[in-house]
């Protein structure tokens, strides 16, 4: 899978690809039928595996009759019924989920899937800085401040800087991964049906079956349980808010990788910069490039999903829940890639310090707050103004460490 | 080509799809090879059509290669010079042009394409929607406002303010649809390359070559000319907020038709409801809510590409130019299958104008008005209270006509 | 009125001021009291001048009494008949109009004295920006794209295509002032209430006496007269469009003042640079760095507007309209206040050319293209390799021309 | 303070206003003096509290002073400068500081402010809404999705999902609270001249004493220390999102309040009602429409916050932080008002349950789904069909209590 409208796309290969969603969708359908059968709500005869009935090659057809009922689930229940053939599995297939239940559920799926990419690349990001900022941290150049010069610092400083977005951003994808949890709540999230399936088999306490057919679900599928929350979308904004946060660490830093690469400033460079279709000369720093294409267009995306948070009606909404599933999709490709592309970035960079040292050498009034702080105080300026630079760094890279400490 | 996240896709068919794009690029190369062999700036030699060279199945290489220089065409330039083998029409291929000139021309193709099967919609609804406010304009029914009882309206009323919507937003598209032109500047827009040819050529003037140069290749592919706006976003912003305008519309009538859809209120059906996957008596307004899904996203994508244009710097940007293209795509495509949803929509519409009747006639309060206006002037009410609703509707009328013999 | 969050703020002086607002509502509500008597719908008796009734000081009073009714119109009305006494010009006032109608128009008179001054600033900068490319014409710099230098261009082509922004900005912002109109429709869009009373008052053919009393407040006002818009939001999305289109071309122009700005680029300087609280050398590009703020919020602004349209439900809506206002107000002065920063900025330019010709004679490879021209056509290389960047200019100077002479 | 294009903007009072803003950078200025004395870097005479020295009288000077260097701290400075006269404490004052440290932390405590009294509502909220679940767990009504009646549901379980919002909503603000930090970090984020100050005056480990002032300067203030944030947004779009995600929940619980008004539905209705200006019998959901309308504004602000953290550049940035102050503030306060709004519907909400109960009883089809699993697994059906609504109610109840708790 990739995009010509998105280069890079490939680098998030089949995440929340189509085929993964309906992957997914089918895998939730087979937990639940699995959790009714072995709970003793449908009989036993109905307990058949469905993962493999449907593949990639329905892909087209599912989507084509989505817009029949407004989303993929009835056309691919009605699917795998057809599959399923005459009998019990067919029968008992779905029965007490509602469609935002399967769907829901197989986009936490996919979006964790995604998230956990993401996460892997801020644990590589986290390891290079670390390392570039050890490297770098005596490594001095100009401060720049409204795009001037303004007083001395090292580019490990500098690097410490893009660690904290990294870390920070970290931390809060790993809290909103926590709560990508199953969704079963049955048409009206009372779960009636599959309670009511508890009763007629005459099982003891319907109702609290159906909570443990929830946490059986849940657990098949490596998601908490919880209940309902087809019209609370916390679960999704916190995701979508997180993922931005990523993208804004690598804007951040991308941004500063752009500047620097400026030839004027050239402090610093890709490593594999990017040709031009005319200029043989060129070398962009393309990477960079495609980071920031991507933070400008996240925040964005992930407004959508507030938006659709916020408009929710009914005990089921009539379009909030609609616009979510393509943002969402979007908003974890382009965090994967991006992702990507930042610890090729970060992996490959290239610093000359050299022209880091003679541009702050040659920079006027880069001493003229120090001279301020003389002039006030008294005494001769010290040989260098680097002030707290070693105990910023030093806290931020153990920050950074306890982070990959709590990884391990 | 279709979308398991947003169903519906399908209908904007190859619109924007990769290959729509693929072909697009080429046929601008094509156009431009051509103008420079017509113009005597490449020699007669040079002349191949390239526009069988590169199909669909090459999208994916092209594709995946687009990272390395942050955009598809060096990749497909290259492509295209390998299978055109030795000799003149690979060494004069895309000389003179830069990526952006020949990724916006390609986009600025495609996106009008989808431009016009929106105003196709936005034609045929025009045409629905005169007719049911004609057929409705005695159609009783209770005004809302901030979701109580008002005072009295008709039918055809509320769909003159539909019809305003879509003819305003018809007008709109169309302005921008006019903007959208060939983008030729060469690698920093000054056109200097296609100049040196032509003057190594030995043409007279070169300068004045190359700007015929440009506006041959716009007439080939039915473009206005103008001068470069690589830096300059207003074809694209225009473009993006008059499809977001078009949404407006239809995010308008169809948060009517799911609101007088409610069983409480009964007024509206869709034609063709759409089913649950586990209550089978339910009839929603899919369509409805598959438009509404649409508006709440759009307005985001037109705002990125906004920011696009406004954090654009240099003679070409570093990264706003590239969040442009699937911000675009995204854009036009779900326009257009939020257009073609918004057509089915009015033209399958129920109207039960019985239950518009006895719910306003059951209304409280609905004449508080009028007695208003009755004790404040002495007299008795009349016997309708429908003010100038005619005359609202016959003008409404006439401007739709109006902009309907335009198009004929 | 200032605002200590958004430095500039009072260069938006009284503009959508709460004031402005207020004295807006009042001048509408004058106006149709006077269309009423004029055309003998109330009495003569009825005719009191209502405009200085009001003032400043019931400025809090109003706001604070807003929230009860959701709007500031009823309290306004209650206070203004209660200032009126006794007697026909209180019984008669707002006879006719809902709150909707005196908002939208007060707004649409208040939005349009906010455009009206950034048309001002575009029409300056237009002066400025022809005057600056015909004076830098010639002044050959390096053109960089994707931060990397690429082949020559000159100051005066850069200065064109900021030009080309402003203009088309202009032209976008007078097509949606066109669009301001009066908004008269009464409780639910049919102008029923005033169609009643002037039947009650013996009036012949009382519909199109309300139509000649919207047409005649609208003339008053000096707007134009249309149909009731309470749920067609486009004039509103408009004039949002149109000024987000200004701030993006101003915040593109700001983007290379603020690059070209830094030390080691320093081809462009501000002419009124800000200083540092602590770094008493420093000189900051602070009217740049103001504008690109500007630009980088005022997308979401018109996105909200965007949101709210397509929203709107039943004959007036419950919270889309309500996001209008404030969102328009914090648009519409941003705009002014990045319009007068942008005319300041300009007008102050600091050119460094011969820093600008060092550059480009120092960059590397900036003649690589034409090489690989004259490689191709075989012949000798041009002493320059400007293309055709004075058609370009010229071009652009002639519309920028014809702008300006259709205000005149 | 109020706001004439913000209805109930008065219930923010002065939180964020200019004075509050004013007042915090005033404090913040004092805390750091105070630090700078009490660690022996500036001498015993510099002490002198600057807190009385200017007050909101100032506002308007220093807003308008703002635009010179692009903040107000400079002007700041100046004026408290002045107000001290000659000696130690003006020379003194402001001294190892940049204006963005000031600003930063200021901002910090007043958003501080307005997220404590955001966290109050929504404990009300949570108290008001247990109440409700509990008092109407069995009153039975019609659950609706897709705007189409489905099975039945109680509206206890709807409150209870409007509590599980809220309480999600809590716990995230509440942790964006905690990342409310100073901010500290000197000219370019190296407390250098701090560091320098206390090198001169022969303290021993200059570098030390400098985290230690900060340290001190942030327990004044009553905020966690940490290194510099100047370049790391996430503690701004960490509030900004947590604000958001309250505003989604009052927006989602707004919509039903609105819905369920409609006449038609009948089942709820707020305490107090707003009026019409022309419609003396009108009972408009009032704050329910001030609250949708402020969940409709909200993302695109948040967004807004996240372009400024991705576009971040340099030691300090050109425009990104400019852009945050306004954006900040205005969602501050919005969800402070919202927030109240909220809280007052929610006070004063008027249910109907024999409307509900009526609506159901004649609703068509809620007894589909169960018939289908009757005919599925034998049986008779139930006489209810509530399912697991009871332990649903009881799981959201316990996390409600659960977070009361903690707050005790």
């Amino acid at each position: 899978m990739t995009d010509l409208f998105w280069p890079g796309d490939e680098r998030a290969g089949d995440l929340l690809s189509g085929a993964a969603l309906l992957t997914a969708m089918v895998a939730v359908e087979d937990a639940w039928l699995g959790a009714l059968v072995d709970a003793g709500v449908a009989p036993a005869t109905a307990r058949q595996p469905v993962g493999s009935l449907v593949g990639p090659h329905d892909l087209e057809a599912v989507a084509r009759d989505a817009e029949t009922d407004g989303n993929p689930v009835p056309g691919l229940v009605a699917l795998l019924r057809e599959r399923l053939g005459e009998g019990d599995p067919a029968r008992w297939l779905h029965r007490g989920l509602t469609s935002q239940d399967v769907l829901d559920t197989a986009l936490v799926l996919a979006v964790r899937d995604a998230v956990d990419r993401v996460s892997e690349e801020l644990r590589a990001q986290t390891g290079t800085l670390a390392a570039l900022t050890g490297t770098y941290r005596d490594a001095a150049m100009v401060g720049r401040t409204l795009t001037q010069h303004a007083v001395p610092v090292t580019f490990g400083l500098k690097t410490a800087t893009w660690l904290t977005g990294v870390v920070e951003a970290a931390v809060s994808l790993r809290a909103a991964r926590g709560r990508l949890a199953v969704q079963v709540g049955g048409a009206a999230g009372t779960l009636a049906a599959a309670t009511e399936l508890a009763r007629l088999q005459g099982l003891a306490d319907p109702a609290a079956v159906t909570v443990d057919l929830v946490a059986s679900t849940a657990a098949t599928l490596d998601l908490p349980a919880r209940t309902p929350w087809h019209t609370s979308r916390g679960p999704v904004t916190a995701v979508g808010d997180a993922l931005v946060t990523c993208t804004d660490a690598w804007g951040r830093l991308a941004a500063d990788v752009a500047t620097l690469s400026r030839p004027e400033l050239g402090e610093l460079a890709e490593g594999r910069a990017g040709g031009s279709s005319t200029m043989p000369h060129k070398q962009n720093p393309v990477l960079s490039v495609l980071v920031r294409r991507a933070a400008l267009t996240t925040p964005q995306l992930a407004a959508t999903l507030h938006l659709a948070a916020a408009t929710v009606v009914d005990e089921r909404p009539d379009g909030a829940w609609h616009a979510e599933w393509a943002t969402l999709r979007d908003l974890a490709r382009r965090s994967v890639v991006a992702g990507g592309q930042t610890t090729d970035l970060l992996a490959g960079l290239r610093v000359d310090t050299g022209r880091m040292r003679a541009t702050l050498e040659a920079a006027d009034g880069t001493d003229a707050e120090q001279h301020s702080m003389v002039e006030l105080a008294g005494g001769e300026p010290a040989g260098d103004y680097r002030g707290a630079t070693d105990l910023v760094i030093e806290e931020t890279l153990s920050r950074a460490q306890a982070y990959l400490q709590e990884l391990a």
